[in-house]
């Protein structure tokens, strides 16, 4: 990671902003924000029309590093299914990490009530790439229903993540079976 | 429905909070949960200790409907599979309500990201009861491990219900087929 001092006021801004809306939600205030970028607000409104466009970028320039640590290699040679189950062991890894609260990008949408949003947008967005790997892993795995089986592991996804993001659950012996299950009823090989 | 008129201060502050902070957030006001109810500051504070106090005593008291709303009645010959399939039912139906958000005791967990707040505590114990309400039906429906299941179950019901409230999908030909698929690799009669 590169230290503070070599950072822009614009990757600081992203940075503070990814931290603070994760920890504390985001209705984080823009002093805040500020403060812990070490940049003025009047810069800050040079970098970004509002807080919410800022919010927006900061989901936006993670989502490569996200998309990395959630999916398998591109070029790795597993079957779709235990592609597919790469991606659940990730989740119950990070949820075992003190940091977790959940899905980032679930909840900015819970948050902010407006899917119209432009944080909302790019929420919406990223999880919508990982839907669709799900399905192409799905319809190679000759899933009997791969629409079908996408928009269970989203929803296993969403819902593994929020509730060990609120500490109801540790997700170990749960994530594994329930997959399992889905992936069964599925026909996936 | 009583009417505003006949409603006391106090009930007409829960009634605000509940409305307000479903479909705004926890973040709401004062100010608003006051203008809403009809009621002074200086009256709320006689009431209520904090604001948090009177979010966590709205979802209280909303606890008792929830449950009539979500659960089979107590008295019905439904088979325990029928009867943990009826609640699953009741979240589609009321995924597609116009102001439907998701759960909102979920909300107010991921929202506040303090579990020790009274709001959340509540929240907590809720859905904890909902948890139970499906552990015992798996038992007495002889699931292969009810414990197991009742996990499975409360995570479909909170990844269902965040994803129909953030708009992400309408949960129709979805969450039957997925809570089938659970209910049957636990060998649920």
């Amino acid at each position: 990671m590169t230290s503070k001092a070599k950072q822009s006021p614009r990757e600081r801004l992203l940075e503070a902003a990814a931290t603070l809306a994760y920890r504390d939600g985001v209705g984080v205030g823009v002093e805040a924000l500020c403060k812990a970028a070490g940049v003025s607000k009047r810069s800050m409104y040079q970098l970004f029309e509002s807080k919410g466009e800022l919010l927006a970028a900061s989901l936006e320039e993670r989502s490569s590093a996200y998309v990395a640590r959630a999916l398998p290699a591109a070029d790795d040679e597993r079957s779709p299914r235990e592609r597919l189950v790469h991606v659940f062991e990730r989740v119950e890894l990070q949820a075992g990490e003190p940091e977790f609260q959940g899905c980032r990008y679930l909840a900015v949408q819970i948050e902010l009530k407006d899917q119209g949003h432009p944080a909302s947008q790019v929420a919406h967005r990223i999880k919508g790439g990982l839907t669709a790997f799900f399905r192409a892993e799905a319809e190679r795995g000759g899933a009997s229903d791969p629409d079908l089986l996408a928009r269970q592991l989203i929803l296993v996804f969403d819902g593994a993540g929020a509730r060990a993001g609120i500490g109801a659950d540790s997700l170990t012996g749960l994530i594994a079976p329930t997959v399992a299950a889905l992936l069964d009823a599925a026909g996936m090989r």
